[in-house]
């Protein structure tokens, strides 16, 4: 089987690479020889070495007689071009474009019909989430998806804890040290780990959803006085994706949430990825490992070429996304803003007698109970101070009901904000 | 697709209520209905809830017209004759069955050529393992397994590292709780673990061994000061299912480790499961979830029987044990003695002036170097005191010579004991 590559950067090399170096084991698990031949690449010179013909057309790729593309280029539109070109001409495909599926992977799924069309290098690197969700729990309803995905949130956020560090240094460390992007924003914002968490949505679910539509908050606001918090209670602070099915909705939402120590999903430190699954039948059960880099990466790439090369490159025996008929037909997105949960809350006010009882009767008048409270150790100056508290499971709604009230305090100093407790 | 169970017990009955139950989400992922008509029991009365035809006949089975044999009955030749007769009329086979695997899986790969045989079930329950490490890291030169794969014993360890408390007592309120069988010896004995172990180093290394062949150890011998060595360095005591690339050479061995408590796997508690896999490009990777049960272990199953849908009864895409030519042609098994990794160790000797340097010449004498030191805060009676110690990597032969040495000392009580340090 041969196989052409367009985007030879970091992942593209390392492909080439396993499949040079490993071939002997891939071709006794995949029954063929999977060969790189040609690999599309802007800046040939530095990838001179690499024993495949090298060129910047992607016409010539595309017009040659491989039988497989590996879409490893990044984008959405241009991939989505070229990847339909490739189908059209009766090639399979393999990506770990993250970003071309979640906004095409219906049409995709259409369009590659009986075509292999591999993408379990999309979401959490090396980890074989995408094979275990649709093959290996098919028998199960989903409840919910809790995932670890972006290793750079992750990185910052174990480091914030474990030093008490501020968001901003530790940022410039992760960059410094190579873990965050010199724009980080893709990362850091939740937009990265929101398209993985569409794609598992869409094999759990069969629903149809773009990044727009979905809650995304990132890790840029959280403290030291967040974490002083987590550590009192016994949480953990990550940046969880979440899949959950309430009632006959599925919400989907990506932010920063306080995870009780002992859940296996809150041991997952640094750069390691996780995704703890629930299934109606077999509970929970979870995957980990590295969620990035250019050999985990390229080892669910060579996983899916394996497959197809297995499977006959006209014999997608595993639909795409997992099913041929909608899966959960009762199933709709919820909407954004209707959260049911528990809340860390934490807001500045004056250090005056009677603020926690006014601000008490705010929560108690829209039936949010407080469970913990603490006064931050850290001391402000001009008399102010941070009060730190986690509520019962209330409406997120009723949350910002309250912090509209709050903020128009006099003892206030501006808006509180809240973490999502898990 | 119509599917006959051979044994229903807990897990066919639950096979049977998911494939009911989950019908239709199952049918949209499998293309096809997959449809339970006929059961073999040996107790029908006590199964007549279930709607399907139930017979004491194994024949009428065999004979009837399903498209695959569900094996849960347990046993070797017994199930190995059943399984054998179905693939030898066209049916495929998917069986929970550890053991019939652990002695039959390489004749089992030949009769089942392209017919569907699934064994999801038969390692670590509802965790899809075998199609993770089979497929998904299929690009990958398998360095080691670590696995967590005996619910029963991890239960018990957990609950003496958390309790202090000795096995005996901890075993018998596993038995109460039901998590122990009333003859625990294939269970806290290792030898549930090896079938596991024999099934993945197939799986990774086309290994052919008999669990008479590898090194197997329970968990009975295990006390209380162990559990405080653990405690005070820093480990957790798991039965560990291990296997290793050392060279040309692989272990395979079940035993008591300890293992640091930084690492995923030693988080793993009570009657879960958990694989640890390091692959020579993707890094480590581990799945965690439940063992055991009737649902779990039936997810697994019915995950099968739609791999077998989907590709058709004679499209076995995927080869049985994940490989059509030799995998690792180089690679052997290791003798069992042919360890050589950190030891903890136990000895109980009288509490005289000058033993612990007479025991330090010992081990010192045959290259065996000492990392730490602890004497147990338990106290003997009759003046004996208990040795702790956990040495440097060194080779299992050499501390067997010395634990020849120090039991022929007249200050020795019995043969030193020592736990394996991963």
């Amino acid at each position: 089987m041969k196989i052409g590559i367009v985007g030879v950067g970091t992942v593209g090399r390392s492909v080439v690479e396993i499949l040079q170096e490993n071939k002997e084991i891939i071709s006794a698990r995949a029954g063929v020889e999977i060969t790189p031949v040609i690999g599309v690449a802007r800046d040939i010179e530095s990838k001179k070495d690499l024993d495949i013909l090298l060129t910047t057309s992607i016409d010539e790729l595309l017009d040659s007689d491989i039988d497989v593309v590996v879409e490893l280029m990044g984008g959405v539109e241009k991939p989505y071009e070229i990847v339909t070109k490739a189908l059209e001409r009766g090639k399979s495909v393999v990506t770990a474009n993250k970003a071309l599926l979640a906004y095409h992977r219906y049409e995709l799924q259409t369009k590659a019909g009986e075509l292999g069309f591999g993408f379990e290098a999309s979401v959490a690197g090396g980890i074989p989430i995408i094979k275990s969700l649709r093959e290996g729990l098919s028998a199960n309803h989903i409840e919910s998806i809790v995932g670890i995905m972006n290793g750079t949130c992750n990185f910052i956020l174990t480091k914030m804890m474990s030093e008490g560090a501020e968001f901003a240094p530790t940022l410039k460390e992760a960059q410094e040290l190579g873990y965050a992007e010199a724009d980080p924003t893709f990362d850091i914002g939740g937009f990265d780990a929101a398209h993985k968490l569409l794609i598992l949505a869409s094999i759990a679910y069969g629903i149809d959803a773009k990044p727009e539509d979905i809650l995304i908050e990132g890790i840029e606001s959280i403290t030291s006085d967040d974490i002083s918090f987590a550590k009192e209670f016994g949480y953990s602070i990550k940046l969880l994706t979440i899949a959950k099915k309430v009632g006959d909705k599925v919400e989907l939402r990506v932010h920063p949430a306080l995870i009780k120590n002992e859940k296996m999903i809150a041991k997952v430190d640094g750069v390691m990825n996780a995704v703890s699954v629930y299934g109606d039948k077999v509970g929970e059960t979870m995957y980990y490992g590295p969620g990035a880099g250019g050999n985990a990466t390229a080892s669910a790439v060579v996983a899916d070429l394996i497959d197809i090369a297995r499977n006959g490159k006209n014999a997608q025996t595993s639909p795409m996304l997992g099913f041929t008929k909608p899966l959960e037909k009762n199933l709709s997105l919820a909407n954004k803003g209707d959260v049911e949960t528990k809340y860390y809350i934490r807001m500045n006010v004056k250090d005056e007698t009677g603020v926690l009882a006014t601000v008490a009767k705010i929560l108690g008048d829209k039936d949010i109970s407080i469970e913990t409270f603490l006064q931050s150790p850290h001391t402000k100056k001009d008399n102010i101070t941070t009060i730190l508290l986690s509520t019962h499971s209330c409406q997120e709604v009723k949350v910002m009901e309250a912090f509209d009230e709050i903020e128009q305090l006099s003892i206030s100093q501006g808006r509180p904000s809240m973490i999502r407790i898990e």
